[in-house]
């Protein structure tokens, strides 16, 4: 079965073990909002792909810790769009949660996906005792303090900050979880991929920077994209749409470059030079040309 | 030492760990405003009293429990503040986070403490992995779907709510799950002292209720009266003034027959009793006579 497939049903049968006679209607249609339809998956999809490069693509644990990264990541989406925020009206392409469902029960979707990320956890690694504090420490240190996604967010409220600690915590933080779960999950070396996460989350908020600039670029009378109106730090503001793109070609290779010895070294470099294809923004493949 | 002290230093130490050099400073602010200065810390005590009933009254997985159930506590707190649901100004006599910090810092914060829940469970029980998924279990399913304090305050956004599932989601299950965890930690029988819980829970809802409409906005550090105002359920509202103590006594007499056989029995009685008069209302407490 496709790494997607299983991805999905796991996604399902955590939340369905929680949305059970007795939860409050409203709230577990605004949590299966909040993950149906998800967007590309991509943080476990890295996870499972790190699992797999090492030679166990059916890790359980590996799969407890996609679902619980992407159960995070869906939470912090929630949280991210709401009015004092983003303020996001839309997400993938259909209405946020708070849109769809008001602004309390988006922030407390927000809170449920976070406490049931890590109640999975607890749950799927219940026969693996001593794995459960290493991955939740893993775990929650992307997403907590100091410099967890929600750090990363809170960067935003700060009068001054530097790009690079903005961008590594709010964007890069998962990424890092994802391979450095993987890895731990089926006994790899832990540092040596979450460095392989580091480099590929950096090239994903490179990507999202570029993507920002293109489709505004499409938008007529809206001259600059999301993150310049919020006077957000940008690669793309700051090294030009070419310096981007040649940013996201170098760390794309960084990562690759990275990836540790395994049975999956060579399979692992492929899926990452067509995900970096995949992430560029069509309107400027053509610049980039055969970029990488 | 005295319990409440040890707790105070447990919950300092937990949040310096993670607010380090490197975190973004005024969520730091905003997460140890949340947490100090406390209120009566009255989850934390019950667990801590539970492990101390039965003849550990160090143990140190019912003190890492209970800093997870107040941190959870604390980080509800900040959220149900806020301005999509009380909209309240003060909490504990000071501005609530969001007018102390703002509504981004305040989410954030939020976000930040329940996510340190249980990585601090995780960090301090690493020592005792068997421990580890029962105990984090009991935690999340008191805060998260379908019956924790999350799904509680959901009911407030559904067309219909039973009044009972309400007070029992919203406020009784972190009781439920303090005294659970206290013995869980000493390997005392969860089940029974978890209805123990169930039933302190339910007298403070009513405690509470009777407050809301009784005390002075002083005494209480937030306004009165909203029960009423966000027309909410409320035992006060339901039985009346004097319906209300006698369901209050009530609850408190079912709490201490419930209490297990332990070494402790007689004096984890006397705690609740004491508890029971410190809760209610001053102005009510002549009315009451001596009423248990």
């Amino acid at each position: 079965m496709e790494a997607i497939t299983r991805i999905e049903q796991a996604l399902a049968a955590a939340i369905e073990v929680v949305i059970v006679p007795g939860c409050p209607r409203r709230l577990a249609e605004a949590v299966r909002h909040a993950v149906f339809p998800g967007g590309a998956r991509v943080r476990p999809r890295l996870c499972l792909a790190v699992a797999a490069a090492c030679g166990q693509p059916e890790s359980p644990a590996a799969m407890a810790a996609a679902v619980a990264i992407e159960l995070l990541h869906c939470a912090s989406l929630v949280h991210d769009d709401l009015p004092c925020f983003d303020d996001s009206p839309l997400r993938r392409g259909l209405p946020s949660v708070h849109r769809a469902f008001g602004e309390p029960l988006a922030v407390l979707a927000g809170d449920a996906l976070i406490i049931l990320a890590f109640e999975h956890l607890a749950r799927a690694l219940a026969d693996q005792p001593k794995l459960m504090a290493p991955m939740l420490l893993t775990i929650s240190r992307s997403v907590g303090l100091p410099v967890g996604i929600t750090a990363g967010q809170a960067w935003e409220c700060e009068p001054q900050v530097r790009v690079e600690d903005y961008h590594r915590a709010k964007t890069g933080s998962l990424f890092t979880a994802a391979t450095a779960a993987g890895a731990l999950a089926v006994g790899a070396d832990v540092a040596a991929w979450g460095l392989v996460g580091d480099k590929i989350g950096a090239a994903y908020q490179v990507a999202d920077d570029l993507r920002d600039v293109a489709a505004s670029a499409q938008e007529l009378g809206k001259p600059v994209g999301r993150d310049a109106l919020l006077n957000r730090p940008s690669a793309a503001g700051e090294l030009g749409v070419d310096g981007a793109i040649a940013r996201l070609r170098s760390l794309v290779i960084e990562a690759i470059e990275a990836i540790p010895d395994c049975p999956g070294r060579a399979q692992f470099a492929e899926v990452l030079k067509a995900e970096a294809q995949r992430i560029l923004p069509k309107e400027l493949a053509q610049r980039a040309g055969t970029w990488i």
